[in-house]
């Protein structure tokens, strides 16, 4: 494909609400449509990341020619995404809070000889969500059911007893690509409201030449991050208006049979919704009815810079999820090796 | 090396007390000896992980040659290996509290319907060295010290103001390699109190036929974890007894340069002590001393069987720690790549 | 009515499978028979506690006569009891975590001192039934219903929108009866599986010299918990065999219209339970269907002491809730004031 | 004392510098001329509470004339007095996460039916001075000691070993006073920055005819709660700016021998404070020199409504602390029983 210029692309913004007109059908459509349910067997938990091949694997080691690794994760702190002002409901997230069980100052005060060690130690009270973070399979229900068919009553108070991120433990391994919209767009990121049409997708695998394909970890940049650590304030942020991907792009996912998608926004889909009758639609379809993995709040500037620098747009991913037992999601310290 | 057969090992097991005959002047020499302050400069944070090169980890990424990965992580959960009984003093660490935020019976019940999307999200309590994880180099302090010489009072109740654990966020890639010591012994695994010598160190190495070098992150089995597991119950596990290294290997994998250390007990060094006059000796040196990362609670079964299998005790070893601001330690799901 | 020798009480514990013959049906019957559904109206939130008047208040203030104040709480820490072993499956309870946020080792080592004040603070983590503590009346749902009718789905992960322990906050004031069975029955405390009848409780009565009437906080003094510290340990205590009211007591504190009613044991009702085909068949119609406030771990032996002393069992009574808004529990310090 | 004018009070308000004028030194003096340490003998843990007899106690419970109870305790949840927007440094406090460990969802649904017993269970986490609460004798130090001489470093991330919080279980019982000031000075509530004065404390008692004395539990009212319930945030609550006690009111409060004080404010004293040199001067001088228990974050909207109704300022006051080991406050729901 020819690379395209900037202007050339149809502007979907849904801030303007004639761009808000997807509906009910539509997201019943390609529930119909999109359906993986039983596509690995009826006991299957995890989804798209069947994709991933072990040739996948050896082929994306390949890619690691300059030794060079790039931490995706924000730190886990109260400087956090979390906490931010927002016009739209709270979800109960909050920033990790971070207590030491035994510190350096017990240690001078010699509080702690008694032990003849001394040591500090420490806990952490996260919600699993509430930074750079892997949904997982149980995160999502269509109707009353959840991933593969199962019953949405299998995520309990008890945990997620099908499809619990701890499925994932061996997998999040393989070739990630990167597709850089706001580059593509010449915007340092993109506007709030911004949708990333399917035609967009494929502009930027010509204007990158790389091609996303079966097993790729696809990770999609807006720059949204970026833009809220300039502005200081992780304010609109959480549940805010944001760029990010059109719903028609769960076709074009679905046909290119990624492994999972991941952006630097706090939801993936651009927000507003395209919809006002359904919260967060592409997610409907693409976690519980597709099996998607999805990964959220990334940090992605270092790693957009130097494949701009070095023209590579691919490379190893290795994002292991923390195996909780029955957890729906899960922080990660993700990282992209070249 | 020719291999040495099992039974001529010299055997030192600490359950006999005159196997704990080390001094405070022997850790005292020891500090003296293996020191690593300043060597990556007086604002070093990352201690012996600076011995991983970016080519050592180009020529790790060599390693995967079958595509098959293998999570060394046990599960996040209320069976972890926290809670067993043990004669020693409790530390206060507990297994994760994994609790939910939402669900999919919630979902179910029709309560979540005015949010206009079904969803699950939950959170954990967890102290951060409950399960498999990373020890960080502001867990142990030597003295009034800790890495680099850094005051210990920069560890406070507000977290490592110094080498807190995010600051590996982009390390923790390298060459893998694993020692099998009870393969090396004939055993299913290695008794209470068994030390791991310098001479078994060797010989597991002539034996496997790999050798530990320059930026390596080394991985040795005891076997402890799967005899817990066979056992079912972890009684006597979290600071109980347990075979692991023997002091002398501070002098080993100083000379190796390593980059960091793994085992499958809790930690590392073998318990009983070789002292009765400091707690942790080994841990008084390789943490704060020379700056050597530390890993425990790995669960090491599979990747033994498959490295048993195959010959090949080396792999691409990824095992990024949760960058959680000025934490002592993370909890990690770390990968052998093969 | 004459007091009564020890030996002429007729024995029933459900440790004898022949004393766990209550059916599904006897349940159901005092669900019909016991309903207090809406009478004190619809919109009620505060069941039996509408049992106390201005009136019980100030009588119950007059039964102070000479400052003597009785905590009846465990505290609340490690050692408490929940953690023990059970032949029951567990709950998910674990005893408080309390972590320091800032300590006075801080202070010592001078970290504290760029704010101009030394001090500390604290963190607590806890179940909010795992010790002393009272049940709230959103704690137990018979079938889909929970106290006055009210829709079970009422109480979701976002907490219980109705009856929440908060409605409470200013009531749990007013006279307490303490009835001490091991003294009417001349035992140091009650075996595990001894159901206290109506027969006892009336004897106890009698015995004591006081009458438990209408707006009562009824105290059951079982001895439970001294036969567990008494043992040094909580083995067996949380969810596991103990004395306790028999089923046949809901009529008798139906018949008294007592505001709350407490013991010294983890679940009130005696255990194992009269029937094995209901689990809790006393809270089924305690809490939902009469709208009685329970409270669960008091500790009892000082107060029983002086009242066995004093020859008075009644004392006011106050016992507030800690108002969490939406909980269905909340851990107490109550206090007698005699 | 006749009754004046309120316009005739001199007034101190710290918004301006120049009353901002206390020193070091003038602290200094107060410790030296304050000091309760050995009062109670070298191992007290209590402080001020034991200026409360079993007499107080008796002649306190003889107040309660109408049966009316005042809960003076804000409800604890996520919109709790935490989190607001302030000018200083934040401590790390926030509102309570309540979360559910079972819901009547998971009862709607069926899942719990294996159980043979439908309820809910819960969990908080909860800084302990994040609402209505008590300062403990660990809570503040002087140079390196906290209440009676202890060393500060007693307090360690293990808690207080001496006088935590639930030392006072069987305490926190005795006469109330309410001094109500906005009311003396004929406004709603007080400006940030005004100073009480003891000309005011004195002035409030003449006014409202009471008089405080020996073991008396203190209530001061200010009014700051109400001011920001009244404008809907807690912007400036926490920390910041506020009316409260001058420091010289530690004179009058050391002379009346009260058992404890209580405001409706964030902390007590005036903010800003009279001086810049020290954080909180009143509290270095309250806390660890006199051992006087303090009460913050205090509802007294509807008590004061009721005493000013009915002209009476005295009442029963029971607020029992959560008696958590080593804690150094305590959330608490205070009763005033009038």
């Amino acid at each position: 494909m020819p690379s395209k210029s900037p202007a050339s692309f149809k502007v979907v913004n849904t801030l303007d609400a004639k761009h808000r007109k997807l509906t009910r059908k539509d997201v019943q459509a390609a529930a119909k449509r999109l359906k993986n349910w039983g596509r690995w067997g009826k006991d299957d938990e995890l989804g798209t990341l069947n994709f991933v091949s072990a040739a996948d694997i050896v082929a994306a080691a390949k890619l690691v020619r300059k030794g060079k690794v790039f931490s995706l994760a924000l730190d886990f702190d109260a400087k956090g995404p979390q906490g931010g002002k927002s016009k739209y409901p709270a979800l109960g997230r909050f920033n990790p809070v971070h207590v030491m069980l035994r510190t350096g100052t017990d240690a001078y005060s010699g509080v702690l000889d008694h032990r003849k060690i001394r040591g500090a130690d420490d806990l952490v009270i996260m919600p699993l969500q509430c930074g750079t973070q892997w949904d997982g399979l149980g995160h999502i229900f269509y109707e009353d059911f959840m991933w593969n068919g199962y019953d949405c009553r299998t995520v309990t108070t008890a945990g997620a007893q099908k499809a619990g991120i701890e499925k994932t433990k061996d997998r999040m391994v393989g070739r990630g690509v990167l597709l850089d919209i706001p580059a593509l767009l010449g915007k340092k990121w993109l506007p709030d409201g911004l949708a990333i049409t399917n035609e967009m997708l494929d502009a930027a695998e010509a204007h990158q030449k790389v091609k996303v394909k079966r097993g790729d970890y696809l990770i999609v940049r807006t720059g949204h991050v970026e833009a809220k650590l300039a502005a200081k304030t992780w304010d609109g942020y959480s549940g805010g208006d944001a760029p990010g991907l059109a719903f028609e792009s769960l076709d074009w996912l679905h046909k290119r049979q990624v492994a999972a998608v991941v952006t630097d926004t706090w939801g993936v889909e651009v927000r507003p919704n395209e919809t006002e009758d359904t919260n967060q639609p592409w997610h409907w379809i693409a976690i519980p009815i597709m099996g998607l993995s999805v990964g959220e709040i990334f940090y992605l500037a270092d790693l957009a810079k130097d494949c701009k620098r070095d023209g590579r747009y691919e490379f190893l991913f290795v994002a292991p999820a923390l195996p909780i037992t029955g957890a729906v999601g899960s922080p990660v310290n993700p990282l992209a090796i070249k």
